[in-house]
């Protein structure tokens, strides 16, 4: 993949030519995006703010935006060390790509089909990506990611069909169980889905519980929320509207934690329990997560796709909490995901 | 695979029945390889000793064994904590396995040659692998791993040739460059290598450098050593004596190190440095290697696979040291790898 190329400041649009004024797919998500993008990292600054936090060590978000010469580009925005948030990403990206003919028939099997001596295959990506870390351990750690896809024909196949699916989810990873906090995230989540269809929520919140697995522990990475990929059974607007649902709740579904748990008294004990959790967090997204290995292997711009590591991370050999004890009981429950609505 | 049985303590050999007492490879492997574990976390306590740390926090190795109902084992010993040593591990293993043909063929594609309808193989592995991570941010983290492998013919091939091989290899990751301490690693290993074949350090030094590359970084993981896989071309019996020469030397070439450097002064701007590069160690390990991988994906003991991992480990966004430094000078060498002898 081409180098990215630094910019001063991002540019209006990462779109090629008059498609950016469009009402097309990709103009409206990617408005979508950057939108979204503004209101996540004014909120995490405004919980700054109220804790006395901006301008003193961290507390802002730093922005570094990018294009490629062939078109595209992003925006990673990162706050670093405040008094609230250890670390917290919100990063954009919008892709024009070129994939191999066996990465097309992997993601896209069905569209594949009739195009099995297909070449390589033109593809557009846009999304909107964020983890970010609380300092206290009560406060639990938080992603989203929202995604747009689309594949052009393959170039040997001009008839085949283009492809185009969205992709996402919102979930959350404490350290300690909170009843209260993890059901209010969850609900959020299913009164967006809900909106939509009432069998949404309980088949993204099993794809979550899935897929944030790490198979070599047995454990979830955390409590989960909602997850899904390769939506395009409805129509192209009515999904654009429902992850537009999606990412708008984002902030009512965390920031509410966070204002109730940012000042919870803690101990050393409390704080080293956190960081082997952030250890997980770590095996999770290095081993695991599919945007980070697709990532590292093609040449992304690294500083950008590795910005969901912690700041600080430990790992203690053969590490078991005492049964009963709050961090047994975060670890039973990363085993054996549970219901919470 | 068949999942480990803790042992109250190590049995005498994880060797199935006469084999135990023979003078086969694997017998005289599975007693080099216990010889030096004992050795390591001697000369390691030793040093703990020295520093007024046994017992005090630390400063002493647990044991773990556990054998496999199919025949086979491992011991890990572990030391965290201490107050020259953050953790460090030394574990052996033995291990009988069945591998898919699929594996077969890529460990071993001139073997697999007339054997395309091969079934699965039948395989034994032995090997001594170690880690260690000082506090101290002068003083490198040192790796070795020494391992035996056989496979036998593929079950549906009787006719097939029993294939064998030596592998394995010990190296340094430092946060700063003492060039003394370096160039005294790095000649041990040289010393180690001449005594067989004068092509062997070069050959192995740069297979290292090679093959302890963080490609997403475009940097070393450190300053290397040697490193070689698929050693079957000379008898056994040479390159078992080469395999021990090079477990041997592994004493000799840190120790001393460790000792000069376990009490040099350090600021906190030190410390912080070496948990951004105890991060890179961990990216190393759990993207890229062979080892960790493989042992994630086939199931086997956990704790002993990820013992590697630093206690603790950090990562910032986008930091960059300024050139000239000596943070700058680290990641030089890493991204350029030198010539120390």
């Amino acid at each position: 993949m081409e180098k990215e190329t630094p910019q001063a400041a991002p540019p209006p649009t990462f779109l090629r030519g008059e498609e950016a004024s469009s009402s097309s797919a990709r103009a409206r998500f990617e408005r979508l995006i950057r939108r979204v993008q503004a209101e996540v990292c004014a909120a995490l600054e405004a919980v700054e703010e109220g804790s006395g936090g901006v301008g003193v060590g961290g507390g802002v978000f730093r922005e570094d935006a990018w294009t490629r010469p062939g078109g595209g580009g992003g925006i990673s925005r990162v706050l670093q060390g405040g008094r609230v948030f250890e670390k917290a990403a919100v990063n954009v990206s919008v892709v024009y790509g070129v994939m191999p003919p066996e990465a097309y028939r992997a993601a896209r099997p069905d569209a594949a089909a009739g195009a099995e001596k297909a070449g390589p295959v033109p593809f557009f990506a846009a999304g909107v990506s964020s983890v970010i870390h609380p300092n206290n351990p009560f406060a639990p750690t938080m992603h989203f990611n929202y995604r747009y896809f689309e594949t052009e024909a393959p170039q040997d196949t001009p008839g085949a069909p283009r492809q185009w699916w969205f992709g996402g989810g919102t979930d959350l990873t404490p350290s300690y169980i909170i009843k209260e906090d993890i059901k209010h995230f969850h609900g959020v989540q299913k009164e967006a889905c809900d909106k939509f269809d009432p069998t949404f929520y309980p088949k993204f919140k099993k794809w979550c519980d899935d897929y944030f697995h790490i198979k070599h522990r047995g454990e979830r990475r955390g409590v989960g929320g909602i997850f899904f990929d390769d939506l395009s059974d409805r129509d192209q607007e009515t999904l654009l509207d429902f992850v537009t649902e999606c990412a708008e709740s984002v902030i009512p579904a965390y920031i509410p934690i966070i204002e109730r748990r940012k000042d919870t008294q803690f101990t050393e004990k409390h704080r080293a329990w956190q960081q082997l959790r952030r250890g997980r967090y770590v095996e999770f997204n290095l081993v695991y997560d599919r945007g980070t290995t697709f990532g590292l292997k093609t040449g992304g711009r690294i500083e950008s796709i590795l910005v969901s590591l912690p700041l600080t991370a430990r790992w203690e050999y053969d590490h078991k909490p005492e049964e009963g004890t709050e961090e047994w009981k975060l670890l039973d429950t990363c085993i054996n995901p549970k219901e919470w609505i």
